[in-house]
């Protein structure tokens, strides 16, 4: 019989950039003791995102922190700057990237590559505590 | 016992650009009943797509839009432009954004965080009707 | 009452950008005997990528992939270039692109617009196979 587990996570990126939290999102899954499901992961936020990306190398980190810094930078010649120079190129990282990640799971686990980790990715300098809501559906 | 319902949401754009239904969704999920569950958003189309972004500050929208016409420009030197300049930016803008969108639903309503809205991007200037299918799993 | 289906559905490009695996994608809902459902496509990789495009020009899917040479080139200056010059690009077009979709099933198919087609992105010379994950929960 399917059931549903849900919970919110809360997370402080230590800097901007990619956080991984791939360790919090197994143990959620273990801890439901559901087997075969889907896993959804929500960031309740419009200036910070998802990422599925790389895991093992730090370089392909940097470099993709340092992509999204090119391609939607600090002195774009915005019109909204109400909470400082970082506030609209957040928002436009964030539409880039995803707001939402789901993930099938399979003998208690998402199925994620092996290169596969979950990041959040924090466009903002203060990095703020941010809530992501994780939802599982399955048995 | 968990159940689902589903539904066919048709949106016409005043305007190209980002058009809010955050309201239409909420009362979506209102109307079936259904307190725990996920809510899927599906726009079936590829030159119109989905943002949850920022749904306060009129400036940040216009940026959001500005933005895109920047880095997905009409006149982009594109072998298919079939239906008109605004063709294939609009694809492009499709591509870089979301087709579909999964908000986890907690006491009957989705969990958008206080400054999250759910936004159609209308790529072209016909503003054609889309058709947003909405569907919600749980109970 | 609500069940759910799984698969995992190999597919080698014959070459890097836009392969069209929609009519999988139908099969296995088709065989999966579900009508209503929500069915999630995952790829276990962080370099190639799913889209949902238009499928009938290939002029656009040719202008698609060009789009995303250009705005994630070959020669970015990266720092992390381990498995070749295509490394790192792969990475970034995966990141702007999606990892994971999701489409509401109906009918017995996935509620894909007239136009709609599901592509992996392959973002790899050496167009190695990928495993893509299929989920569908429903009724």
């Amino acid at each position: 019989m399917l059931r549903q587990s849900s919970a919110v996570l809360p997370i402080r990126a230590d800097r901007p950039g990619l956080t991984e939290f791939t360790d919090k999102v197994r143990e959620f899954v273990c801890e439901s003791g559901i087997q075969e499901g889907l896993l959804t992961i929500f960031c309740r936020h419009t200036s910070a995102s998802l990422v599925i990306q790389e895991n093992a190398a730090p370089a392909a980190r940097r470099d993709l922190e340092a992509y999204f810094e090119r391609i939607a930078p600090e002195d774009g010649l915005y019109e909204h700057d109400d909470e400082g120079p970082d506030d609209m190129p957040a928002h436009l990282r964030s539409a880039l990237t995803a707001t939402q990640l789901s993930i099938p799971v399979q003998s208690g686990r998402p199925v994620l590559g092996t290169w596969q980790g979950v990041f959040l990715f924090e466009h903002r300098r203060a990095t703020p505590e941010r809530e992501i809501v994780l939802h599982l559906v399955g048995e």
